[in-house]
């Protein structure tokens, strides 16, 4: 599968990475434009850690992995001088949001800003091995280990001991994280991690009877009849399991890399929107309605997940129905997320496939999903032959 | 125009109340089931209270300004002994959620849950004046006063300092509030909360300038240009152009009418949505993207605030403006939202006026927008003339 390779290494390195190199940098107040409007302008300043830290993973990786141009690193680091210098509150816990010169906004309540930041670093690190980006990276992902029994704090708003749910979002986070951080960390310490998230992933928030992996869960891993516990996020399954799958290599583990892709190819089915086409953002498990408006729309790090992971499941399995998948992804991501007249990739539709808000970067979309993405499948097929027809 | 009002009193009695009657009473746990599908199955059994006690409310006032139906109060009690008995903390705030039986789920964060209450109480009061039921709404009105300046105490993620921005919506409902509160405070606090809430709409949150009025502005009410800064919520507006009419007739001051008609109908004129109908649900007052993914959908509330709005403009003003958007909102929200086959009205539709969530009671829908709307509407329209043809 050369040819898709070629394909999505070019949209890469000629569309979506110049996109960001021409419009995101911010000279005056250090740091990335975030909000960037359909033709790269910049529509609010503000500086959210996610998305900064996901900018400086992927111009950090693109440097080391893709290849060594001078401006990628420097892009990486000028990203990381701005999170290191305003990134983090007195006890090294990551801000949510600061404004354009790295005032705080946003408290530091979510932990997912911890874990990009550490992913960043240690990303960087490979690049440009200086130790302060290694303490930065290692410091964070211990404070997130000590955090992630209760990662919001004092944030958190749930009245304790009535019903004590658990979010699939950080073990799968910290999946693909324990593997961006193994160059920095002890043997012990990642085999660990990699078991218990493993477990957590596979065992706790997989559902055998319906096949699906359900967004929280009682702390035991039984089913809560609950908005919270019947939700079901296809894309964040699909893309926990590309990790999965990753994780199976790692670990020489060809059983895992089959078992994830049963449960993705049986998510894709279930997601799948039977009338417009795309996968839908959030379900029920009962089929109830749901709390989140926005549960039938089509979000592009869905799509572009759910193609990384059918790219490596075709790539490590030869399934066919791998293939068929990826093919069916390919044509609806590329025919309605790609913006074909000013560059980047839209990020969301209606449920009809429309473009429901014109931006190319905003609270949650960045330098990150596209790229990575498109990467990770030029990279997974570029050894992949064509299916014999 | 008896004819409207006949028709929306017959709704109220025939079509919505009965629903409730017949479907939210949990004989079992107490309280109300607040989420019904589109036949009135419970699909979920948390109990919320912002609609716990809006349900009070609705009962309690239906039966002391509509009909003194035995049934209707009982309801009403049924509801506030639930409310009585689990909602608060040892310190009074009202919890925002809590399970079937009383136990609670969410803290106490959001001071709506507060407003709600007190309003509930308050309205029980005038249809049973047990000396417990105004305890209860006093000692919770003068909480909310307390904590007004700070409405999410701990719970606030705000990082304080950088970005100071006060938000729209308590001052909004404590000019309704103070209204529903009157019989239960001395005058002094009723004038002096009257007075601040009438400058806060409309000199603080009002801006000249474009006519409309923001969700969010700066301490000292200049703009923030931030992503919250530039929110336009126009339901909430026209909502509250409502009940600055109340006020201004209740202060004898018909400037204040003429001015909050003005705003309701420049409101209309911009949020209404010329493509495909109806009212957008958030807008963004620079035209950039908003955070918003919901902000195309039509909801029930706004159009039936709406329609209240522009009944109770018609009525005061008798501007034939006001009684031509009273036509096209009322074409628009029966069509759309009222669910012939099944009673009651639906909640959430997508941009094309498509039902997006079927449910008739969600965790922010309840017995509460369409019975007051029907009632309210019915009410105001009963002595209006027709106007000349």
């Amino acid at each position: 599968m050369k040819n898709y390779s070629e394909v999505y290494e070019q949209e890469l390195i000629n569309n979506v990475i110049p996109f960001w190199m021409k419009h995101s940098k911010d000279e005056l107040g250090g740091g990335y434009f975030n909000c960037l409007d359909r033709f790269g302008n910049v529509f609010d300043t503000d500086k959210f850690m996610w998305l900064q830290a996901r900018e400086v993973w992927t111009f950090a990786t693109l440097y080391h992995e893709q290849e060594a141009r001078s401006e990628w690193l420097e892009m990486a680091r000028h990203g990381a001088d701005f999170l290191a210098k305003h990134g983090r509150d007195a006890e090294g816990n990551w801000y949510f949001s600061l404004d354009q010169y790295g005032k705080p906004l946003v408290q530091p309540y979510n932990i997912f800003s911890d874990c990009f930041a550490s992913m960043a670093f240690a990303a960087l690190y490979k690049a440009d091995p200086q130790e302060k980006y290694a303490k930065i990276a290692k410091d964070t992902f211990y404070n997130i280990l000590k955090r992630q029994n209760n990662p919001k704090g004092k944030y958190n708003k749930a009245y304790p001991g009535t019903r004590e749910l658990k979010n699939f979002a950080l073990p799968m986070i910290l999946s693909n994280l324990a593997l961006e951080m193994e160059h920095l960390l002890d043997k012990k310490t990642v085999d660990d991690l990699l078991k218990s998230v493993i477990h957590e992933v596979m065992d706790i928030f997989y559902q055998q009877d319906s096949g699906l992996i359900l967004e929280n869960v009682n702390l035991d891993g039984s089913f809560s009849d609950s908005f919270d516990g019947r939700l079901v996020n296809p894309g964040h399954t699909i893309e926990a399991m590309w990790f999965m799958m990753d994780l199976g290599l790692r670990l020489n583990d060809q059983k895992l890399i089959i078992k994830a892709t049963e449960i993705a190819l049986r998510t894709l089915d279930y997601g799948w929107d039977k009338e417009f086409g795309g996968i839908f953002y959030f379900m029920d498990i009962k089929k109830h309605p749901v709390q989140q408006l926005e549960w039938d729309q089509k979000l592009w790090w869905v799509h572009l997940e759910a193609l990384v992971c059918m790219a490596k499941a075709y790539a490590f399995t030869g399934k066919n129905e791998c293939r068929e998948w990826f093919d069916k992804l390919h044509d609806y991501a590329w025919n309605h997320f790609r913006d074909a007249e000013h560059g980047e990739w839209f990020a969301y539709l209606n449920r009809r496939g429309e473009v429901l808000l014109p931006l190319k970067g905003g609270k949650w979309k960045c330098c990150f999903h596209v790229p990575r993405a498109l990467f990770q499948v030029a990279k997974t097929l570029q050894q992949v032959a064509e299916p014999a027809s």
